[in-house]
């Protein structure tokens, strides 16, 4: 990824994924979130390693120059499970894998109220990152580990104690999650780290984060937006329906979407076009 | 379907389509134009008979009462294909299945230019249609014959002929298909329409056909809006990704877009929520 | 099912179940062991929920009137997990659903030495039990309950409260496991059970207990066979690959395995012929 | 490959292509009509190429050092389908892709009676020869072109026409099929074969052509077992369910199958052991 702060936008598609390529972006985050979210169930261990693994691997066929961030919630299981999701991944073709240290079945970490978010023994966990690093083929792979100790309110402390001992075990960056309203207590994380590994972010909780004040920090590598591809798409689904529902039409909205020129132009039409009058007939 | 005309929105997911039912729509229409965009490849036989098929049963399972129009396209081949396909889309429980009459692979209808749009005959895609509705289990799922007669330029009368050719084999539909910016050669046909089994129109091209107007032509069961799901997206998912790239953070597109509650209700998170307390731990 | 005890063989493909029906068996086993095997992968929850549903809707598309009853593992995790799992096989049309109290991820109950075989409590699988049973649409989906108390070496007395407070909970039957080398165990367990629902034996360690002697029990209604169809698959591979390696060529196999007309005859070439001759050119 | 004649046989699951590497094969054909036959469905292009690629990358993952000869029939459908499908299948990490000269949707070859083997034109064919090449990342991708000339009774000649020119538009080797019941066809061609390329074999009609005959021919480089793995699974499950249901038990099939100990081997079962007991607990 480029030097100073990389940045992956969340996708949940090939689509989405090349829309932020063509936006800037140095990657995309291959979220379970968001791929939960297109099924329509809730981020709880319920889309399977196939369903995640295809999407994956669909994006990085359309996208053959993007590094794809691949979130692999807790590894789908124990180390045995990281052992076989990170060799699938791996196949793929991805940049980075991201396990977390949540108990599988995990609960997605910006559950309203007092939800349930129970982690593995740091040790257990640390077992996990080593099985992912062993597992790679090549050291080319990422590895993230990421700890939601502030996500179950274990504080400061634990997190740091977590953070340390999973770069201990071989991870390449830590990922640290928070969900405070704002970045006080992930800003109180980077300025205490010692900075052996670069850390990633995910400023969905305190939107005020900025890439600026970030870089400021030092020790980030990677800042993720985690669900804002989703979020848009389901805002303007959802006002083009009303209108359309409403207008008894699309005369309306036909100026406010995509034309249908721009979505040939994002499938390569021009390519296909191509062989056809080359090859067909 | 409700009485009158019936309205179908595209989806490409589980999400839009639930989108879809609660903005109202009537019916959603698994387009094959719409996955394609999703996996950011051309409309043109690409895309698996698989793959089309795990959306369709993933909408099916998160909107168990939404009728599904299902875009089989050629209905993959030949008229074994036909057989192979109803059987496997009715099992997953669609509403209805819709085929063409042009060749396997097929080339999108509203392709600009010259491009190659070549049908089969009429006997042949009759025999297709025949095949369809002995390969369904019960007559209650609905077999749409499409004639691109008129996307292949063959004119009104050719595009007529098939049309009740078509009917004659047993369709219970007909879809018919038109590239022209406004909605005169549609019209035409469906005035000249003797009216044995309702039309179907899809006013993609010809956006000011309002339902009201499809309404008083008296022929017409069902209108498509054929992509305009995924062209919603596609803006949204623009503007957002280049306003946040622009601002280095999500701190003002947060008020655009859904919500991280709301896409925990689309998630049915309450549900789940209920499972995990009275059941986890 | 049939009266009297039921035979259900382990079924790993379309095909097998296929040959297994022909052969007379009232069900067949929808086995994650042979699945996990058909991968060349062990049986440790690393085949995902998605590839095992996949093979399951496959068989009962190609054998619709064949009971499939579906090996559900664990559930793929939790009760959630189980609400949602069990739904999607209903939708597939699965007649009967096996959860087991092992802990995601399992171990395969006849792993040699001293694996890892660790339990849910009791009242936490009594949840998943009742969860499936509330997630079907209908009470003809039978929910069997499996407890693996024998085979993580919990006694007689741990498996019989297991099974009455699994029953308690709303099983419509009850599997129990045993990796004895003699039917001694799982037959006292059978003398002892109170019968309030019917049990269900999977005699793979002793392979001396026959139906007649199951049948004589009172107490049970299936017996599975578990994995014989990926292990007669794998000895005649062996075998026959063994033989033309040495034989430089098939000349001496060819009478020892199925003849060409014979797959043709499983894959049902003759309706397509059929289908072919009367609309294909 | 190796040197002199390599043989590959027939897979249809990864389980399979161990056994014919443990074998000593030099590479598997991932064929397309024991895929079929796997999931009881005749080989007439009903399977989709999802289902075919998705046992092709679980073939590589679980055999990474095993080249892997994938059958793609017609390429799927055109030029343009057989461009997206080569790219697919060269990310998979394949050694091989084979198309045919045969119109989408096939008939597979060895059909009975006057089944339709129609062909594309040369021209045409060529141009999709072409496109497979261009198409691979890397010219260590070969491309095999096969003709159904014999198949389809146009006769030595219009064979040796079609062969030189899918050598001329760049395959790496030529595939000639027969249907004859003795060799004689095929070895006309190979003796009228200019050895430009290499030829490619599949004796499963003329079983007594052997690897030895092959080899003396001098310009064939590759002999395919096509479908020996599933004929001979498909004879001993139907033996082993006619005991079992016979015997009213496994007792007496027993020592006729593979041992449950051998199923762990090729499940790589001690490597999982291994990893269960570092890290898990």
């Amino acid at each position: 990824m480029a030097s100073g702060v990389a940045q992956a936008m969340a996708a949940h598609s090939p689509l989405s994924a090349l829309l932020a390529e063509e936006a800037g972006f140095e990657a995309v985050w291959a979220s379970g979130f968001e791929l939960s979210a297109l099924y329509g169930l809730p981020d709880l261990s319920l889309i399977s390693s196939t369903q995640h693994l295809q999407m994956v691997d669909t994006i990085i066929a359309r996208c053959p120059g993007l590094p794809v961030v691949a979130d692999l919630d807790t590894g789908f299981g124990n180390a045995v499970n990281v052992a076989h999701a990170v060799a699938a991944y791996e196949r793929a073709g991805v940049a980075a894998v991201v396990i977390e240290d949540k108990h599988f079945p995990k609960v997605t970490s910006l559950a309203p109220g007092h939800a349930r978010q129970d982690l593995v023994r740091a040790e257990e966990f640390q077992g996990k990152v080593e099985v992912a690093c062993t597992a790679r083929r090549t050291p080319d792979l990422v590895v993230v580990a990421r700890t939601e100790a502030l996500i179950a309110g274990l504080g400061q402390k634990e997190a740091l104690r977590r953070a340390s001992a999973y770069a201990e075990a071989g991870a390449d960056m830590i990922l640290v999650h928070s969900k405070h309203k704002t970045p006080d207590e992930i800003l109180a994380f980077c300025r205490t780290w010692d900075g052996k590994v670069p850390l990633v972010l995910v400023p969905t909780s305190y939107p005020e984060l900025t890439v600026q004040r970030v870089h400021a920090l030092g020790c980030v590598g990677l800042v993720i937006w985690g669900n804002h591809a989703i979020r848009a798409a389901v805002r303007a689904m959802q006002a083009v329906f009303t209108r359309v529902r409403a207008d008894g039409g699309v005369h309306e909205v036909e100026a406010e979407i995509a034309s249908v020129a721009e979505i040939f132009r994002l499938q390569d039409m021009d390519k296909a076009n191509e062989l056809e009058r080359r090859y067909v007939r």
